[in-house]
């Protein structure tokens, strides 16, 4: 392993402390520090290449993961994130657990924190119970996923995963198109991608279109209009039972609608790629062939560049607390 | 951290094996040796306030887990004990696995037993299923909660979270609330708080009185005759099952009977604090605002104070194997 | 632990990089790369004896245990045999998690094993369905338990523990007696004990016998002709819902007429052992009094050799990796 030593030294000279007590929301960060925290996640990449991976940067620290919804694949990506830096790290199947006796949200979340908890990944279906949450406890929280809210490390490994392709964020055109309404996905990506320069385009089915109008976001009106002349195509997953007559009466529907495919990529700019925040619901969002062609697809980029992005900010806000 | 290598030197000056080899009930102990493992578990509570703990008096031996009945709040305090010595923690979800397919509870514990098993953490529905399991396996078995027979960390926590904040627990006057029938931590502080010099009281509603009289135990009629003079108020969890015609027939009548607030605090002794096992129905057992109330409520102190006392138990346990 | 450096030095001088990607199949073994991973299961064997157990080599590795079908004991087996060997580990519960949301095997597979991953162990209820995830994945996929196909480890600790007690396999007689139909168990050892040298013999019930001959094996029509004469007998399982009139009309019936007990086992060879790869349901498909009878049942020594086992199994599929 000739490459470790630089690396954990790149990783050292990259950490500095998380500017805020929590990460509620992408917000918590300026344009600057997101993308100092880019530049150390992309060393944590570097660190996950190698064939041995652990440096013990949470060494005596205990890290819980309280899951009110179920999410198998982000709780195992923060716990492999906290694992893999020598954390103490405790899961807790809430769903099933004390608030179905009646416990407060918070009285939950600060009995977990009286047993001496550093770092606290939270995921409810709440919006704006995970900084609930942070109000309650003395450990530092990171917001999984509340509700339509938001999902900041989704965000982040996003513009990570962009950076990493394109070698830039600045300039860039990227389409989000699919189901906004009720996407914490798409909102994480549209307070963070402008700020750092990206051109963003949201395009959906009329009933799924945001609520509100998102400051510096350009909405289109069909699938093909936020395509065109797009660096990413970022599609986001439809719920069965979003639909319905308004939307799509099917899935086939949908995809005929709304489902990206090789023809309707030909409208994106050269060398553009394609993303999914996954489970993906295969050739409804996309084409199964478009999303398995690893010179398009960057959907595997995306989960693996979550662990590094997970490692930033488990390992910054750990620096802030010591 | 300059306090650490003072902390790490009491804990070693401190720890001695423990006096057999399971922790099954409370009178497992003598005086003298609860008081031994409670100036244990106060050198353990200063090591956790460091802002960096870990000390591996566990490192190479296995802990597991064998939950029978879901308690994420007991879990979690044992899984973050024995994660912060080093211990290999193995969690068994046990409610819903093998010994649904007609497996005897022994030949379960049995067979995890043999996998190599330093310790085991159990929790049954069964009183004295425990014992039973100690019974047939080779690990150092604690009992974390047999129905309504014991929950001896319980007791510990609750008499390590007076003692430090009455220092001392000799003179003291507590006075016990509620369920007092099936509550297993009710019978485990009974048996633990007298011969460790407490004068204890209990009061309930009739129904849910103790079935037989418990010795060097005084039994009130109300919450005033129980609360008067006391130093300290613990509140049992009522079980929302268990009110009928003849203890309360709603929450809001059981918190008019025996719910304790301001007004009847007012008649325990000067400084007194009041407790709760958890998880808490607010307003039921307790006026939110005196569990809230940091001055008064040793609430947060008990959860932090159990990780204290699982880790004092899990080394001594651990000291006497080897 | 004056044994240790002995034990970590036989371990080192056994450990040879495993000969395929995978253990999908015992085939994925020759015969002598069978009895190799024996030998070095045998020094971690040892290594468990001691009272403290942990030994680094899978350092900066990361485990993920993805059991599609629950199993609490093959899955702590595992996660036991990972952390003391320095794993990160993680546990996935794929039963209930994203492939309910319609993801494919294949991509929950890939997505775990885009997050890092270098050791994967899965159970499903798929027969070949491990073998496809080893196709969608850059690590190291251990089969435990495809469907009535393979459980490679089970047939390995089970020969493991014959060799253990007879200080050999060659020329021994083995009879595997149950539900031979539906039996990962009987499969996996069908073709493995054959190979090294050890004569087999299975009977069951007409309609629980295998669907097509196995090579190698001799069938015989009843109990007592698959143990008259045999060194081990080793019951299956029975499910109840397999118990039908042509099979046997209740767990009693089944006893007397596929049940082993003390009368039938002196048919067998002078010192014959039992075995049964559990969980077993009591006084049906062995006596109890035979099954707790340390003089004659290996039961114990199968679940504690599957930790040695799947110890020598991670550590050489690692060890190929590196």
């Amino acid at each position: 392993m000739p490459a470790r030593p630089d690396i954990e030294a790149e990783i050292h000279a990259r950490l500095v402390p998380f500017p805020k007590p929590h990460l509620l929301g992408v917000e918590d960060l300026s344009p600057e520090e997101a993308l100092r925290l880019l530049d150390l996640a992309d060393a944590f990449a570097g660190l996950n290449e190698l064939p041995r991976r652990s440096l013990e940067l949470l060494k005596g620290l205990t890290q819980a993961n309280l899951f009110f919804e179920n999410s198998t694949r982000t709780r195992s990506s923060f716990e492999i994130a906290g694992k893999r830096l020598g954390a103490d790290v405790v899961n807790l199947d809430v769903a099933t657990s004390s608030t179905a006796k009646g416990e407060t949200l918070s009285d939950t979340a600060a009995t977990i924190d009286a047993m001496g908890c550093d770092l606290m990944v939270v995921r409810h279906a709440g919006e704006g119970s995970v900084a609930e949450v942070a109000g309650a406890v003395k450990a530092s929280v990171i917001n999984a996923g509340d509700g339509k809210n938001e999902h900041p490390t989704q965000a982040l490994l996003d513009a990570l995963t962009i950076r990493r392709a394109f070698g830039r964020l600045d300039g860039l055109t990227v389409a989000i198109v699919g189901d906004l309404r009720h996407s914490r996905v798409a909102r994480s990506n549209a307070r963070l991608l402008p700020r750092l320069g990206v051109k963003l385009r949201m395009a959906g089915p009329p009933p799924l279109m945001p609520e509100n109008p998102v400051q510096g976001v350009e909405l289109a009106d069909s699938l093909d209009a936020a395509v065109a002349g797009a660096d990413v195509v970022m599609m986001l997953r439809i719920q069965r039972e979003r639909m319905d007559a308004s939307v799509a009466p099917s899935p086939e529907a949908y995809a005929q609608a709304w489902g990206l495919n090789r023809d309707r990529l030909a409208l994106a700019a050269a060398g553009a790629k394609v993303m999914h925040p996954g489970p993906m619901n295969r050739d409804v969002e996309m084409d199964s062939t478009l999303a398995d062609d690893r010179n398009v697809s960057l959907i595997r980029d995306q989960v693996r560049n979550g662990v590094a992005v997970r490692m930033a900010v488990l390992a910054s806000l750990a620096a802030r607390r010591s």
